[in-house]
């Protein structure tokens, strides 16, 4: 209770199963007393590309545009644009950041990938030799959850798609434990589109029981053995 | 010669080292006899958002959106956005797909990641059992040339940020090679903004020598072998 929960949702249909499971998450965590924010980002038409207008007013070097080297002086000086600013603040309140998606192409949606790429940036998210276990957003969880298209037999070792902690890695490993945050076990839900009603209803039922006793929970050895054992 | 050359360049900077690299498989290319054509997505403002916007006209199912079944659709009847046809016709044109851009967050930037999501559509990329080696773009080559911002110690086994291979499995395995497309060894320029201008002169040497005999090489087996063994 008294916990403060970020999830940034990228699905555009209330009625999909991603939005059934953001719906659980809001509820059941409204419910143990925790404040939850909502980033809805095709609702927000949360912008992806990283472009100049992310930096308000001036230039550091107007000669050529480097994208990391502005947004880091430009969060200095305070002169980043309203939107940025504002997913940073929801980020730096919350006590756990959870990823509601359905996975594409073995990965995050390009409108949660624009969100990695133009919230976390230098000097908000880490620094100069302040990454990883030192990362600026210590003391936070985070939790990756989301549908896949394919089956779980499909996303095993021996399967064509491989183990699905490869994909992991570049979003737990590479972003979260990069910018000091904690990696919770992921939740996944293997192929919704493709199982029956009622198996439909377990999986949701399976979010909410795990959310229960979401606070107990150990994060994860974020290291390659945790990925690639 | 006579072979054809889609290049999708994701930099925002024309004076970039990216940029550098594209100028110069442009010009080698175009040397060699091929007909090169550049996918700058910045420049043409590549829309990287999965939305309704992406088919034109009436909805297969108005009740709920489901990208992947709307787009699919759309693609059979001929109704997707006129921006997704027109990187549709220069992928089935090309034989070889060159990929430009800066790793961000272990990933491509979001504007990239866009255009896979947007343009490789079930029923033009892949359809129900035509995946992997059976994926719809058979016979073409395609290649992954990127910047990194850490060095290549970091990206190493027993570096913090592991092998840089574990990144390669979502976009060679997960996109390219899911779709039929084989794969050329990635290119990679290991953190060109930290190195000397000599360094940075002997890199772009490097790939413009490379292209000379790009047409000679083998693919990669892509398989977790590769990545992981």
């Amino acid at each position: 209770p008294g916990k403060k929960v970020l999830i940034v949702y990228a699905h555009q249909e209330p009625k999909s199963f991603n939005g059934s499971l953001l719906k659980i998450a809001v509820e059941e965590l409204t419910k143990q007393g925790c404040s939850v924010t909502v980033s809805d980002l095709y609702a927000m038409q949360f912008e992806p590309r990283a472009t100049r207008n992310d930096i308000v007013g001036h230039l550091h070097n107007s000669e050529a545009f480097n994208y990391g080297v502005e947004t880091w002086e430009a969060y200095k000086r305070g002169a980043l644009s309203k939107d940025l600013l504002e997913e940073q603040k929801k980020v730096q309140e919350a006590d756990l950041l959870i990823f509601q998606f359905p996975l594409f192409w073995f990965n995050l949606p390009a409108i949660l990938k624009g969100w990695m790429d133009r919230v976390l940036v230098q000097g908000f998210a880490y620094d100069l030799s302040k990454v990883y276990d030192g990362g600026l957003l210590q003391g936070k969880l985070s939790l990756f959850s989301f549908t896949t298209g394919g089956g779980q037999e499909m996303y095993s070792k021996e399967g064509i798609g491989g183990d699905i902690r490869y994909v992991l890695w570049p979003m737990q490993h590479g972003i979260m434990h990069f910018c000091g945050v904690k990696v919770l076990e992921p939740h996944i839900c293997y192929a919704p589109e493709n199982v029956s009603e009622e198996k439909r209803k377990e999986m949701l039922a399976a979010w909410s029981q795990r959310l229960k006793t979401l606070w107990k929970e150990e994060p994860i050895d974020c290291s390659p053995e945790w990925y690639f054992k």
